[in-house]
């Protein structure tokens, strides 16, 4: 019945069979004089997703995971992998030929001190790492004696039989209707920013600042319609952009070479170098920019200025047509989640659906939207346990049956060209228990006291993530993540500078999207989590005396009525609940067909 | 009726009689050869109560703050002072001499590259800046192509004429019934400290820490008990403590020389030089350690490694001994407090009272309990718009009549043996408007939120700060300071390093005592404030996943209730206030006379 086209099940391949890739690269390493290799979980250009010709740590290790590193020593072979990934870890590598550490703390570079030996030379791919890690390595690598050495071929791409080629897929132009500002009003905002630098230029190494500066997507990586690309922009003077031009149709290359020239990825580099030459300060940024460019203009008399890319923070903040883009999406996006959980409620109860049925379904409704563009990150469908399991993404192998009893956790979101969604939805399936309603209420709490926050002027998310989690914590519970990443508009589902987390500190400035969701897992046992995108919005309240905001819910999904204890909540809780049922069944219900509309009665009807 | 011993109401000199010193010392400026010289509010320690024989900043503008700095050039000089200080600068100071500028944003910096020119030479005592500070002035200087010039001897003190000797006040020992731990094992949590360091030896530049570690006390500040010294204390074998000899009795000196040796304070330089010339590195406060220690080190062939003072936060950690004496502080001093209250309730509504007359008679109730050894710093009582000034100290000049109608803000404390006191009351005299009802309950359940915060090992005083400004900021409204800040134990009322602000980075541990003081203040009509110190503890909650900490309240004073508006509580805010009022009473009462007792039975009564 459904289908989905966004998102597969497969298991990844297991580690055991390629225990010969290993060792022809330990060979390669022999020939070129190296006592060992760093391979990141990377491309370029520290992208979350990245393309299948990058996929260099899996290629090796077998390890799939989103976040890692693996680093080869002749006589020992580590993969580094962060919490949520230690079990699939040990699952996908060969454990004969590798170990498996945490790469978080200890960190990779103490696992370094104890293995390297005096006189080693630990080989790296500058383009492959920031100048930030570069140096934790260099310094790892120094207090053993040993020598950091950038390669300027990677050796493990000299073993890679059939690598896959790199993405070529067709960039189109992000019209106006939903950008809201043309890329000639862009790039002045960013020549002021470059003047704030003092700096004579700025390369955009983050291929979302090239995307959104000049009003392009793509899809060349998944899930994210953005084209692998870098630019320079000059203080003064027209910008390049490089990008492979076979990407390029002749109207986005007409629309590309108003304000740009437009160039292939090779011609970078000499950019670069003759920019330097003349001893220009060109600004990089610290999360995107690859040690290589740092390098690159130091060796030749530039001078590079390391910091935040300031396009980051224009990106973050949205106009109003963007607004209003994401509005009608979230809208959109509403009706399918309506008919989605309408369906849920309709045919789990009998134990009939698997949680693979609910991803292709959810995707499903969304195409029948007719504007879904890609799902903006795999579905996390995880019913009874699987749902505790924070990062889980189902496969066949791990597909369950959502059984009555189970919590079944559903986060996903869609890209549309007007908007980026992203939700995540709890929904008891049978009769809940009371430990079940007690927690997903002090979730619930937790997340209506951030949609209801008010703040001044220059709050950061630091300051208000512990509103989400007070009533978990008078429980003696919490939840080991953020309680949310900005979003962007039709790009990145995970966007910064600002977050709502102990470590966000940048302001939280209107226009901003971020999502609100806190949760709760119980191992082995269930999963919690509620989330709605928040845009950050001015407020007037009578009497304030300095410019206040607050959040504007934008998603559009009734929360599950059968998990709240309704004794728990105070009057202001229950009226933000009422409340924002009675909008969703104001906004989604006359799009929705009869039977949907009955269901939406229901579950979005007043709670006493 | 009252007197007060510990605190004075004179007017500080007015600034006009002051011109002869600033051509003084511009005379012998010009004698050095020097363009100008910097004057901070600082002594050697970077105390916050200084000896008079330190109060360069006073003798040479006229401006008493508590902090702030003079730049004096050839042509131009300036006082620089934060907002709180603006307007009593400007009327302390002459106008015609000195120009009063910001001193936070824009910085003393900016103004100095606007008024140096190239080849100036910018004097300063580095004794009187830490390295941190040092390197602000040095890096504003080599912008404008001045040279910032560290100076062997003041010019300050050449022509301070009537200069006060240094304080030679009598060095007590802190008994073992209150410091709860013997030096010797301090040291031994101090060495374990510096071995971590990777170390050779750590300079005590905070006499706080000097006083806590060798528990001695002294009185050679306002305030805080404690004696001017440094100790150094190597890797392994005894430390030294530099203090004026003559401020040890034989019995002081018995005490000190069990585990340390004793030198005067003009061995410390030799002490340092000796061990630097071995090559040693040694460890230096950033907090406090004078910018000449940083140079005498690396001048000599040793290496000054700058951090944070490890002892400041073993000495934040209370031990048993410490908080059973903090209780007892407490109790005691809420028997001062509600004779204080009480008394208040009676006298003012007739307009008998002025701010001073409340100063004094508070006092008087603290001495009466024969245990007050100082008031913890010099008391704020402000009526109506007075206490709206959040670091407001009267004078005889400013001393206002209590009237009906006013609100009444008095923050205070007491220094006793067992421990330091710090608490604000805002009081109703006649019958509050709605507004200041709304204003100060929203305080009020900003405070509850505090003192019922459960929060989980490793949370900072930035993650829950926003809990006590939430109910102002839906209002539209806030306060311009933390918090709260870290109290010691008869050592200093404001006390690092943890703090309840934005900026509170250090997680709050069981022991740590902390203010919990939200406020609102109305310009030029009312402040409210309600401060009761809180100790962080442990708690157990059934079901809990993780150690949980949460506070327990030492303060122990009713709150106003006529200016609660019982309607904006939710039933567990009430409870929260009803439980303390039925604490107070049970630990107060037994030990109040008949009147007081009448009053505290309605003051604490239970609100429905």
């Amino acid at each position: 019945m459904f289908e989905a086209h966004f998102q597969t099940f497969e298991e990844p391949e297991s580690g055991v069979a390629l225990t010969a890739r290993l060792s022809a690269f330990r060979e390669e390493l022999a020939r070129r004089k190296f006592s060992g290799f760093v391979v990141p979980r990377a491309d370029q250009q520290q992208n979350e997703y990245v393309a299948p010709s990058e996929e260099r740590l899996a290629w090796l290790t077998g390890f799939t995971g989103s976040a890692g590193m693996a680093i080869v020593l002749s006589g020992v072979a580590a993969v580094f992998v962060d919490g949520r990934y230690t079990l699939q870890a040990a699952k996908q590598v060969d454990g004969k030929a590798w170990a498996v550490e945490p790469l978080i703390d200890p960190s990779p570079e103490s696992w370094l001190a104890k293995h390297l030996a005096a006189g080693d030379r630990l080989g790296f791919d500058p383009w492959l790492h920031t100048a930030v890690a570069a140096e934790r390595l260099a310094a790892a690598c120094a207090k053993a004696g040993a020598e950091l050495v950038a390669v300027d071929a990677n050796p493990l791409d000299a073993v890679w039989t059939e690598r896959p080629p790199p993405p070529l897929a067709p960039v189109t132009v992000h019209g106006a209707q939903f950008a809201g500002e043309a890329e000639a009003e862009k790039l002045n905002r960013i020549r002021a920013e470059i003047d704030k630098l003092g700096v004579d230029a700025l390369v955009l190494s983050d291929p979302h600042a090239v995307a959104w500066t000049f009003n392009i997507r793509g899809a060349d990586v998944a899930h994210t319609p953005l084209p692998l690309s870098y630019a320079l922009v000059p203080k003064d003077g027209r910008p390049t952009v490089f990008i492979d031009q076979r990407k390029l149709s002749n109207s986005a290359r007409d629309h590309l070479e108003q304000c740009a020239d437009v160039e292939g990825p090779d011609a970078l580099t000499p950019s670069l170098t003759a920019l330097a030459q003349k001893g220009a300060s060109i600004a990089l940024d610290n999360a995107t920019a690859a040690d290589a460019f740092s390098r690159l203009i130091g060796s030749v008399g530039g001078k590079a200025v390391r910091g935040n890319d300031p396009v980051s923070l224009l990106k973050a903040v949205k106009n109003a047509t963007e607004i209003e883009g994401t509005r009608a999406a979230h809208r959109r996006d509403a009706v399918a989640l309506a008919r989605f959980l309408a369906w849920i409620d309709r045919e789990a109860p009998s134990g009939a659906l698997t949680e693979i049925d609910t991803v292709e379904a959810l995707e499903t409704f969304r195409r029948d939207t007719g504007a879904l563009k890609d799902v903006s990150f795999p579905t996390i469908a995880g019913t009874g346990p699987n749902g505790a399991i924070v990062h889980y993404r189902v496969t066949r192998k791990t597909n369950r049956r959502i059984a009555r009893g189970d919590l079944l956790l559903i986060d996903s979101g869609a890209q549309y060209e007007d908007g980026t969604t992203d939700v995540t939805r709890t929904i008891a399936i049978g009769e809940p228990s009371g430990e079940m309603r007690d927690r997903f209420t002090r979730v619930l709490r937790g997340h209506i006291a951030i949609a209801r926050a008010v703040f001044p002027d220059g709050t950061t998310g630091a300051q208000i993530d512990a509103l989400a989690r007070q009533f978990l914590w008078q429980a003696g519970i919490d939840f080991e993540h953020g309680t949310g990443h900005g979003v962007g508009s039709y790009l990145s589902v995970h966007e910064g500078p600002a977050r709502i987390s102990k470590l966000g500190t940048t302001p939280l400035k209107r226009g901003m999207i971020l999502s609100n969701e806190p949760g709760y897992y119980k191992t082995d046992a269930y999963g919690i989590r509620i989330e709605n995108l928040e845009l950050v919005i001015g407020t007037d309240i009578a009497g304030a005396e300095k410019p206040m905001n607050a959040f504007e819910t934008l998603t559009l999904a009734p929360i599950d009525r059968r998990l709240i204890d309704v004794t728990m909540l105070s009057p202001a809780e229950l009226g933000w609940l009422n409340n924002y049922h009675a909008r969703v069944a104001a906004k989604v219900r006359p799009h929705l067909d009869d039977a949907t509309k009955l269901w939406l009665d229901q579950a979005a009807a007043a709670l006493k």
